[in-house]
């Protein structure tokens, strides 16, 4: 059976702690074969890093490997490097997060990979790409949230700054690699070539920044955080309810109407301040104070209720313990499990791309610990 | 010449506000030909939503619609069905992120799809995925954002509920779209069929928890918001300056030595709080008390230069108006622009997949208006 639309393709993956391996983690869930090589001793950084599962195990690491194969690579000796060339001459794509630079003095630039493997498809996510003034700075997660913006518009009005609490910086870089390699796939099927793909983690926090970019370029204003409030939709907010919060988002005139009558509140729908959403928007704060006074009468389950009913849509702000065990996020196999040699059953994030041509399995592959795979990759490659 | 990876591939463009047209941006930037199906006098809802360009064009729309096609389609009505059943039959990809249930009750669900369109492949993106008890629930971003964790672990300790300032809800959900289109892109090339790929909002927010779902099945706990700081390494964080902030990510022992030099401050590294990262986590409050009381002294450019001659990634907090004409981004071709016929010259942000076999032009397809591409499309199809 195909193991996903990726089967029969093989990635070399030289990447280290979180946008390279989130990148090559998706290509595993979607059928490749991952082989990680590692640095002999240390490996993959992430191996390092904590939250730390109970029998000492990365856990960090664990959540971003599954079904990865390892093989520990000296490339500055000579032998090794023997065997890295044999393994680029059957990769289909190679994938590295180095800082610009480190593979051209690697002996690994693109120029020579080009001629040497020309069917290859080599991707490097880096902070700030392979070109450019800062090409050659390091940088992690929060620098390029913090340059590329998502930090001036997060968090609330006149308040400290705030991180998005996620990796979005590296999340979305690996994410745009990722598509970047599919589609490089899909022309290699034509014309048999691999090419370069230049992924740079500022370039991505641009990438998303959507409305935000839209307000400056027409307005020229610079657009500043807003708490849990949307820009230009209102109602579309974090209100408090009588036991935490309540998410509302009713965007068009039939929303808020069905909206105001599930409050007991029809004769908002003409009220002067509230006949439109740009009039809304206007007045968002008497808004909030008036739909508050009802919300806060009852508890967010109530309301849940009340305006499910209604067909307003809306949710409650869980945590990750509630997200990880709510219904829907169960049904759709969206915590999926290792079973680790050493620490066992182990939890983690699904793959969230469902496709009717493939199982998505619930046990995924373990996670390897480091140069695990050698014997076995040096045997089919002929060097044992 | 060729337009990108995906040169001869049509997209069949039902998709509307964000995610799906994110989704169909980004294959157009590929090289794909989207084809926008528009409801007849509405169109796509973002053309009624602000920001507005200065003759009335909505700026969100254009932000994300660039070099599509649009033919306006009643799926009520006979005649537009044949258009649209035409248009199928020489698609690659049809895309819609409408409610679960919609394209069954137009007549067009998978079952169907696949019988008369085999080659197609199909793919949905909705709030809660086709499947499970939410399936028909309506969702926005923000109630994805609240309902999926990340609300949670954004934001200040005891402080409001914090969105995060792009529609990440919507993005997310764009990007695992257009990775998993691109993969059964890959798969047809083998098997010469289509697929059917679903993607839910809620889920892709499950999956780009990294590091909190980690914390979560290793200890039980549940993470919380953690204000402009990193969960797990030590220094990671927003920073006062004399004149702001600071972003420095000092990640391991040996950056930190770096940092302290920089900042005149060597006897750190032999301070018993501060010796390993797990120290310095320990310790996180006082280490910042004592580096904000040397950073206050100077401004936020002052350091980025001591930092970066010392060679510890940092970075300042920019604006969406300072990221936008940072040289990096300008150099890397992240600003791009298109000619509208009313609007004029109109910047939006570039792709970040630079890819060596092709070009990244600075100037992009026009955006077309309501139906524009009606009379040409037709006339292909043998309808005029």
């Amino acid at each position: 059976m195909s193991k996903g639309p990726l089967d029969g393709i093989t990635v070399i993956d030289m990447t280290r702690v979180l946008a390279g391996p989130y990148c090559t983690m998706l290509l595993h869930d979607l059928g490749a074969r991952v082989i990680k090589v590692e640095t002999p001793g240390h490996g993959d950084d992430a191996r390092h890093f904590g939250p730390w599962a109970k029998h000492g195990k990365s856990a960090y690491f664990m959540s971003l490997n599954r079904g990865k194969e390892s093989i520990a690579l000296n490339l500055k000796d000579a032998e090794d490097r023997k065997i890295f060339e044999a393994l680029l001459g059957k990769a289909d794509i190679l994938v590295e997060n180095y800082r610009a630079g480190t593979m051209e003095k690697l002996g690994y630039g693109w120029e020579m990979l080009e001629k040497n493997y020309p069917q290859l498809i080599y991707a490097a996510a880096s902070g700030f790409g392979q070109t450019g003034p800062y090409a050659n700075r390091a940088a992690y997660d929060m620098v390029v949230q913090g340059m590329g913006g998502i930090m001036s518009i997060t968090g609330h009005p006149g308040g400290p700054p705030t991180r998005v609490g996620t990796s979005v910086g590296d999340i979305t870089a690996g994410l745009f690699t990722t598509v970047g390699i599919n589609a490089a796939l899909v022309e290699r099927n034509r014309t048999g070539k691999g090419m370069m793909i230049d992924v740079s983690m500022l370039d991505c926090q641009l990438a998303i920044l959507e409305n935000a970019v839209a307000r400056y370029v027409t307005s020229g204003e610079v657009p500043g955080p807003l708490g849990a409030r949307h820009p230009s939709i209102t109602p579309f907010e974090a209100y408090e309810s009588g036991d935490g919060h309540i998410i509302i988002a009713a965007g068009n005139n039939k929303l808020f109407e069905s909206l105001a009558s599930a409050l007991g509140k029809p004769e908002w729908v003409t009220d002067p301040r509230f006949l439109t959403n740009k009039d809304r928007a206007e007045h968002v704060d008497d808004l909030k104070v008036e739909m508050e006074l009802v919300l806060k009468t009852q508890p967010t389950d109530h309301w849940m209720h009340e305006l499910e009913k209604a067909g307003v849509p809306c949710g409650p702000i869980n945590d990750v313990g509630q997200v990880m065990n709510d219904p829907q996020i169960l049904s759709r196999n969206m915590v999926v499990s290792i079973e680790d040699p050493q620490e066992g059953h182990f939890r983690m994030a699904g793959n969230p791309i469902k496709m009717s041509a493939h199982a998505d399995p619930a046990t995924r592959g373990h996670v390897p610990d480091l140069d695990e795979s050698r014997e076995a990759i040096l045997k089919e490659l002929g060097f044992a």
